[in-house]
């Protein structure tokens, strides 16, 4: 219900502005015993970092988090567990121009419109910078899936940018960290940096398309109606800044394809059904199948640009607008590791909630085939 | 949290089986003093009801909904208000192979891993009669948002099937209801209704996009984060059968852009804020505009489709399977009153959330602009 | 967050008032794979079915349920389970009065304030029939509590009638349904059945105090915080119809006492911890010890009485009102049945918590002893 | 849904275990431009903090609140509000014994069973210490209140410490503030003061009744059925440690009384109804009549006492424990301030869910009289 907070049973929270103190998360039901530390989440949090490569915003975040609460001697101990990441490098003076003006495609103006008052340093709560604390909390999921599904992977790469897309030809799961730009295709990597660099120095930005899939997830996972494991998938990616379209598996393109293209054939394997494809992402009727879940979404380019754009006061006049400071060319490389952290939460509440609803292990089911 | 309910404060937990006796919706949380009669809600159901015309299924169903709660002389109560719609035309018998085989692209077959039983009979609870109790509730929230919001105007119509998109040039409101497809391009009208009669002897099926505009919103609407306008509609269109990809505005295309394409400029006009385009899809940092807000989404095609198909049974063997029974050949047609259910379920609760935190009339704000 | 709903997984949301067309209970959350038929639920029902004996309401309702949804050949879906019980015996003329005055401790002025609208019919929403729903949804829990937890046992009774408390020494388990007050002391009965005689006959009523246990509750179920399993029963017995008080072991008296008499000792038996005592209600922290779980709740006397009583209209004039009507003289008695269907949902739902954040089977924990 | 949580729209979580880093709470749905700064929730914090005078624990905290996020130059902007306060004397070496004995009374047992892990410093996360999180919130509750409602006043006192009840004949509102019980009958807290210090000069505890009573709040506060205004009030006082009963207006006493005797007679004063007596506690069905609203609940002793008691190791054997450290003789003197907290709470949560479902200002209803 609050308007802040994601997940069933493991409930992350967040809190915190760009240029406020800290910023973080509460993550509420966690199981316990599970081995957390910082640095696991550390590990996380400094691939979403800014100020990596000359592609990302230069601001400088050490994006430190400390566990203020729910760990004992290492463990989770069931209670909520406070992550809390300091805020350092707040140039404030970049900003002053836009306490004034809105800047277009940014939330400067419906926050002034609906709360009558907005913190415009950095964008205050609408910042990005908001995902650090996603991040944090999808470490946490993740730490509890490596003991609950040893098995499963989550990989988040980008497949789209601009108007360029990979070629799936070239796909490769170890190019993805050999990158910057989180790619599984190398070509793909020299064609983007050129163009990123060309768009960079003009002013302006771009978007992007990032995809996360994981690997090895059970069958069984998700609900029927509102509590769909893809409904909460398209929420938690949704719900990232600047996300503007959501598709599960073949996704929009599943429009143009013939009922006989598009559904996936099942085969008996050794170890249990096999399909002939996966058109639907790994997930039918809301449930998963046990096939790769897939799931894409489109991150709009950063609205903070050097080219000017008419814009309007507080007061009510027409003017323009050039919004310096420090932003990310484009901001969709940064959001793999959201993505992946949005997907690791959703699948780890599901998991909760399967064995809350079910019972058992997890990944054990009540229908048994064959 | 529950799985089957959707909403915050206007909040809808829908319920039934395609074959069982009834199906419906459960409303709580409608404002009090709504003049609300089954006849406004059997208005909308009708539009979505089976059997119309040779592009939908053949089952012939009344659809004729029951209020059993909530309404006294005519006005809602505030009190939950149970929507019951009695299922007539069973013909389980139609369904008798599929009990134990898994119908590829059906929830047949994780609905069975999951939990162990299921209804079979015409997809139990994962069947697209579930969304006669949405747009049962859908009818609520339309009744009650012409009280709160008399200007508000939420249409649906469909903007592409199988690979063939309307030509946005002859975009006409008024067509939308002047053919069997809700699409505002009547040549498409023509095109669409030669491609489906050629699918439909051909036992295929296909799938469709639909887009849902609401004008005249209110700007103010959603909140940050996880409440955000644009979450809860992804997630409400979403859950939804058979959709596979959300788009807010601009959606996947979006990524394509870059940064000076994008931003929406704003301008002051006499009566607030002007937008020179609407990228953005009515919806800036999760709060509405008060642009129109676009949604779209993807339905992919019936996989009930007379072509053999291999899959499985539940004892383990592989074989083949034909879906006879009568199934729609674009289920994606009688997704649009659907959509436009889901898109009044949303900006209601928005609206209530909105004046429940803010105060003040509905489309009332904190911040002025001028 | 619904206001008509209660519990976090095995959610039950009540509709209905008591002279509409019928009222019931949307269960959803439930495992799937238990046994529940009508008539398993229809014995819970007659126990608090009215017009039973001489000293309930003589209103006739055979309280026949229908199960619409969620159940297949005999067992739960995992589905949205819809209970409905059609209201039969509607003598709406008797309440003619009390469209126009408000009844003095009835929830008749409040409604009004609040909504602007009411249903006058028998207390519409605020009647005590609504209870009739969470009896069916208990009987669900019931269902579910026999296969999970086979050895617990959930027994309410009455163990105060206005002044007339029983006395602890006689209190005898077998007793409690040999006499049509639900109370485990048999001279109790005899005492409060001439009790109740002579308050029908002078056209008043009473309160009481009813007692609900689970013996046999595993340890380890509730949360901290705001998911404490007394929490949640506290909210559960306070939402029944007149419930003015609510108590947990000792209850209020737990004021009375010192550290030294109140905390329960613990030694080490062969199967466990035994405690000397159970001062605690068998919650510690917000989790149950394994003790029996004691709730006490005192339920106020009906405020439909013969005696006139001063109130005004709805145009604001001071009146005199005595409200005929087939009521209860002590509506504490169908009470009993009542909480104990709120102790099976409340139980239920921590039990599935439990194993959605801990995991295993029923009744385990992580934390060993010994 | 989430365990720590508590509030429809606004909504808290608290955090934090009482000898971690710190504690604190997450603060959603709080409206915007309400004036807040972490002095005026201080004032509330030091009328909770420990070491205030001899009957209370000597532990010394200052319990200095920090505001982390959701208020800019002053005011809150309608964003999560985080609250910590940093933990100081943590003095663990204090509770060096009961990391291998469970304390009788306590929620040691319990965590540890249910979880297999448990922070032992103090109690953890089930210290009496996570109070401060509740107060700190309430006073974000109180400054929006202060400014939707500023009649209403909120004041809790204590009404009977151990055996010793106050004589309500010497009620007098200005006593409470002037003595270190918060009685508002000035003999009782000289016959109080002499008795807890022979119970703590003898090392044990007592427990105590606290009285919360809202004036001026307005009508029509609350929902039916689960969103009871006495539901949600009755779960937040038994979500307080060491509460075990809770009452509105009359409480257990009302199961003792006749219907003509108990139910509140109305007539017609200049200004609205006017109620001949609140035993009803100023809540009807759910709904608040603009009287009193009257909660009472009872706090157990400490069971943190010098006296020895028997208890188990975690190893199974059978032993004594006598817990020394820093503890309150009669906790519930430092639960007045938590339950005026829990009070601002719940009556702004449904201020705002009156004004989300109902509209119009706060205060104003739907229905007229006269």
């Amino acid at each position: 219900m609050s308007i802040n907070s994601f997940g069933h049973l493991f409930r992350v929270t967040t809190w915190g502005e760009s240029h406020g103190p800290a910023l973080g998360a509460t993550v509420d039901g966690c199981p316990p015993g599970i081995p957390v530390d910082a640095s696991d989440l550390q590990h996380w949090l400094d691939l979403r970092k800014p100020g990596q490569n000359k592609y990302t915003t230069q601001r400088r975040e050490t994006d430190e988090v400390e566990i203020l609460s729910g760990v004992y001697e290492g463990q989770t101990t069931g209670t909520p567990i406070q992550l809390m990441i300091r805020n350092i490098d707040q140039r404030s003076k970049d900003y002053g121009d836009i306490v004034e003006k809105f800047r277009p495609g940014h939330a400067d103006i419906t926050y002034w419109q609906k709360y009558g008052i907005r913190d415009p340093r950095g964008g205050g709560r609408s910042s990005a910078r908001e995902t650090a604390s996603r991040v944090a909390a999808g470490g946490v999921a993740r730490a509890v899936l490596a003991q609950l599904a040893p098995a499963l992977q989550i990989t988040g790469y980008m497949v789209q940018m601009g108007p360029h897309a990979i070629d799936r030809a070239r796909f490769d799961w170890d190019q993805i960290t050999a990158n910057p730009f989180w790619t599984p295709d190398p070509d793909a990597a020299v064609q983007w940096a050129a163009y990123l660099d060309g768009l960079r120095k003009s002013g302006d930005s771009v978007g992007a398309v990032i995809e996360v899939v994981a690997r090895n997830a059970p069958a069984g996972l998700g609900a029927p109606i509102y509590g769909k494991l893809d409904t909460d998938l398209a929420a938690a990616m949704m719900s990232i800044n600047a996300v503007k379209g959501v598709e599960i598996g073949d996704g929009m393109a599943a429009a143009a394809l013939t009922g006989s293209a598009n559904a996936d054939e099942i085969t008996m394997g050794p170890g249990g059904p096999l399909y002939s494809s996966n058109h639907a992402g790994g997930i039918l009727g809301g449930i998963s199948t046990g096939q790769e879940i897939v799931v894409r979404f489109a991150v709009k380019p950063t609205s903070s640009i050097l080219t000017p754009r008419k814009t309007i006061t507080k007061a009510g006049a027409t003017t323009e607008i050039v919004t310096k400071g420090r932003h990310d060319p484009c901001v969709g490389i940064r959001a793999v590791p959201v993505g992946e952290a949005m997907m690791a939460c959703v699948l780890l509440d599901h998991i909760l909630l399967h064995r809350g609803q079910i019972g058992g292990e997890v990944g054990q089911n009540r229908g048994k085939i064959g």
